[in-house]
């Protein structure tokens, strides 16, 4: 059926916000049924040359902006829990206006408020791009276990100091040399106190805490310790002890008290999060009938939170919709395993005797299979006089590969039929 | 606002089937809006006392159950490809109702003509119970990275085999052994074909590949290979050069053409789904925006499969209601971190003497706080004649530990404040 376009209006084009236009202008947005009525930008920016920005007004005042209302969802790009960006988004819920935001200092702070306000008028309130940009942790807790009880919530909510204490022990350097890498790198702001201080951790902590438990999270329940003063040398006696250095925001239920940390702590290389590096952040979410879930993504960036806020953008717009949104987008060619190029495991049991590597290799050379390593090793069985061959391969074609066993296979030298496993390491 | 009331009719009470009872019993739904109108189940099943369930008509008969039609929303859990399951959601469909379904075998061989029926008639068809029960894995590629193009989409989605070859190894046990014992803890089936086989793993990666690639992926175009004739030895060469045996399916786009893959092969250490290890599924989401997003879960169970369903049909009844449903669901109280009780690290920079161990451990014994490693170290500098001493903790009181590091600090012995950082084990 015909629907009435979705009007949008975006105010603040900083980072998500140039992600965001980056995004609809490359992909699109998987809904045809919207358009950008106004983007609200102090600065001038480059409007994307499609279809939906065809009518779009810029506002470069944000007064100006504060009076118009020819749109049905509000994108609030701005940041900041104070300030314009307050103001934006409570005049848009008064006039009725779905919000989808990525500004977790606002949503932390007046939660309850804008929860109410939202609730009162009967409109959607949404902020994936606020916690952990690639993972879709709000979806998950509000929609995939909305029938399970969660205890407890953890994990690396800040990307800019997950990469300082993974620089930290991979290359050996002190804090405030890798923290003028990751700004030098953009990974870091110019201030770098939101995010190393754990600030920003809080602050999301409190987001996730509000929804997992259903209640309100008050930032000021929250006592924040950062990075700043750590040590190289905890890092890496952490590491001889068997932990990895973390900076994590724990919140916990037990019985009808929540506990909330948010701290650098010691977390054993067995816990899910211990794997998390980089600019990389990692939630556990723990629940009484899926146990533990675990997700990781791109904590920050551009795009990733781009990403989140037109997931939200076109939940809302589902919402007045109904029909599977399935479209066959293209005919593919569905190509089947034999024309794999990649590399092999091979297990050879042979004799003991001279000339069998020589001719494994000569079978190889013919099929253009090159081998990157090999181990040989006795057969236990003193009087079988055989040995084991194991080999692995650079990249070749599945077909070669299968040639040259079946070859191989053959040889008088072999005494069982070879083993092989691909190998997979899911990089091109 | 008052709506009225969704009508659900629940086919096939098998292991989900009782998941799905057990949740709404326990936690109930996550929403007032639901009544069980009608069950159909072959065996006598007992109905939870919950008023849900007070209008519930029970069927045995499944032609007699294919004629009511007093429901909304078709929640399928009896399971294969054809046969009355078939009937059952097809019929459905017809009668516009909305169908969920944990069904793979079905998703996957009929999914274009069920995705063109629903698309027709204006139904909603939901199956995040079909592929890694508890992983909402649909709704990741569906909702939060509709505006990414996904390239590839890979992992470990067949929990009971992915179950024998972590237990493999770490038992030193032959596939054949681990099997029994899986099939003893139910993880596996009496006819455990379709887990060892692939087969499982390929019905999943059909579904994962339609809907990534918004496309029709036939199953035959898979051809999948399982781990029935694994040998422990393999597992134990690969482990030795850097690498898991993984049981993975992988679905990849390059230009127009996809390749989909089954088969078990060397994943490096280092790879996400390397250290997927037992039940769990984990599967990795390459995308344009979002790069590589991970999520991990428990694969199947009665449980997080339960889950799946229950989250789609929520979805389902959320698409006809406006206004966030957030409602503060009781007043916990907020703990702060000094009540905390955990263990720690601490580095101490002492004096190198006689007195110093005993003088820390004192004070730590009458703060009750009982030590479980400790390391010292020389310093490096010679002419400062001091040492670094660390030391683990077994679980005390932050107080406590407080009280014993502000005393400590104090000591004539130590040379530097005390260095400290809790230890998250994150079990209890």
């Amino acid at each position: 059926m015909a629907l009435k376009k979705k009007k949008i209006a975006i105010a603040g084009i900083g980072t998500v916000g140039k992600g965001l236009l980056k995004i609809l202008e490359v992909n699109g947005n998987g809904s045809s049924d919207i358009e950008i009525t106004a983007i609200a930008s102090r600065k001038k920016i480059n409007i994307p040359k499609k279809s939906l920005f065809k009518k779009t007004c810029i506002f470069s005042d944000a007064e100006e902006f504060l009076k118009y209302d020819n749109y049905d969802i509000l994108v609030e790009l701005i940041g900041g829990d104070n300030g314009v960006a307050k103001k934006i988004v409570f005049n848009a819920l008064k006039k009725k206006k779905h919000v989808v935001t990525a500004n977790k200092a606002l949503i932390s702070r007046y939660w309850k408020d804008l929860n109410k306000i939202s609730n009162n008028v009967g409109v959607s309130l949404k902020f994936e791009a606020a916690v952990a940009g690639g993972i879709p942790i709000i979806k998950i807790i509000d929609e995939f276990l909305v029938s399970n009880n969660i205890s407890r919530i953890y994990g690396i909510l800040n990307g800019t100091s997950n990469y300082i204490l993974t620089k930290m022990l991979t290359t050996n350097k002190k804090f405030s040399e890798i923290l003028k890498d990751a700004q030098n790198l953009g990974y870091a702001e110019s201030d770098p106190t939101f995010d190393i201080d754990g600030i920003d951790t809080a602050h999301k902590l409190s987001i996730l805490c509000s929804l997992a438990f259903q209640t309100n999270c008050d930032l000021k329940n929250i006592k924040a310790e950062g990075i700043r003063n750590i040590d190289l040398s905890d890092l890496k006696y952490a590491d001889s002890l068997g932990y990895k250095v973390k900076m994590v925001g724990i919140s916990q239920l037990k019985g009808k008290e929540i506990k909330n940390y948010v701290y650098p702590c010691l977390v054993a290389k067995n816990n899910f999060i211990a794997n998390v590096d980089d600019v990389y952040n990692g939630v556990v979410v723990e629940s009484n009938f899926c146990k533990k879930s675990f997700f990781q993504g791109e904590g920050a960036g551009s795009l990733p939170t781009a990403t989140s806020v037109i997931s939200d953008i076109i939940s809302i717009i589902k919402l007045n919709k109904t029909g599977s949104k399935h479209k066959k987008k293209s005919n593919f060619k569905m190509d089947t395993v034999e024309n794999r190029f990649g590399s092999y495991y091979l297990r050879f049991t042979t004799e003991d005797k001279p000339g069998v590597i020589s001719g494994i290799a000569d079978e190889f050379k013919k099929n253009n299979i090159s081998m990157k390593s090999m181990l040989q090793k006795e057969s236990k069985n003193k009087n079988s006089k055989g040995a084991t061959i194991v080999i692995t391969t650079h990249d070749c074609n599945e077909k070669n590969m299968f040639l040259a066993l079946a070859k191989i296979n053959k040889m008088k030298f072999i005494k069982k039929k070879t083993i092989y496993y691909r190998i997979e390491n899911f990089i091109s």
